[in-house]
């Protein structure tokens, strides 16, 4: 039993994929896992719809409103073709019964996956706490630096 | 000497030049080298020319048909231009007797190194055992985590 | 205290924000950071203006001569639009006092960072010395795996 750390700095659907099922694997395994999300990674923890929104600049509002607004809806790092290329990888997941990023989120959580944002992304990218998911923890580099030296796992997705 | 890991997800030339360069200078001080090829870095992994083809769906068959054919088709991840950023990269290096992709893989398998090939992520971009290169293994995310809970430096490229 | 390394291959706005902020967060705890600068990360350590060239080859004046000149120009990994998505990010980091890509990096060397330079992807990109910023190193791949072994968090970004 020891500790891994992911940054998920990517807001792709496949990277997603990629790091949610690192995350379940060493849950499964009994180690603790802390996700970092930060940047185009946040688009992960939006929750779905429109929450009423608190004060943000205009270019702030430009910035969230470009992100995808859950991690259903993220693209592909290659081969998306404007979201054909996800919504095809979606359609072979589900036949060969492969979990969706969701679904593999929902299942990290469940087993107690410790999800932090990063509180300065979210300013550069204009989101605010009302926009993310409930039951997440917000905090900057000095608190992962903290759970990297813990870990001795520690990957930047 | 120690051992390292490195998820190669990328499929890119510029990123799997580094992910091999890595690999063989570990490789040269002696470390044990495992690299764990998921997603678009199967493409790294594939044998020339086209196998005869077992049971695919036609989504599978889209996604796979889709990936480069070998790691010297991959493309650059910036200034890649349709192919002409990778056929100038791979010029300059010939150029400065720089190693290609596929020398420097086959460098890195002369030394020993172990490349596991992700089986999650096979089913989802529909690649069967008979497209890849002989003498690699298949795993999925227990036994990379296993690898990874050994080694002293871990990646993700 | 202890030491991290990070290699920045991608040369793109949002990812040098990420690792510099990394390797300020780590210096402010007295850690030791070592960051590698590879392939397209390169374009961070380019000093302003177009210093006299030595010898290049034709294909290495173009690689060098794509790439973007100083940290401040470089792209965004998502949502750049030529550019437009790059600027609107550092108006929103202005106005939030976050600080830039050259202030952090600025930052990081006043805390004592050791930067050096990915010798072979210099030659691979054509990319000479004198077109780097002062008071940095010039080493392969072996040095950096020495540093990680050293090590207790090493990221590639």
């Amino acid at each position: 039993m020891s500790k891994k750390t992911i940054i998920v700095f990517s807001g792709e659907y496949d990277r997603l994929i990629a790091a949610f099922t690192i995350a379940n694997g060493a849950l499964a395994m009994d180690d603790e896992v802390t996700m970092f999300f930060t940047f185009w990674g946040l688009s992960a923890l939006r929750k779905q719809g429109k929450p009423a929104q608190a004060k943000k600049s205009f270019l702030q509002k430009m910035f969230s409103g470009m992100l995808p607004h859950q991690a259903e809806t993220t693209p592909l790092s290659s081969f998306n073709f404007g979201g054909m290329g996800r919504g095809l990888m979606k359609k072979v997941m589900k036949a060969g019964n492969i979990m969706s990023v969701s679904e593999l989120m929902a299942s990290a959580r469940e087993q107690g996956v410790k999800i932090i944002a990063c509180t300065m992304s979210m300013d550069v990218l204009g989101i605010g706490k009302d926009e993310l998911i409930d039951g997440i923890e917000y905090a900057g580099v000095a608190t992962y630096l903290g759970e990297a030296d813990e870990a001795n796992v520690n990957l930047f997705i």
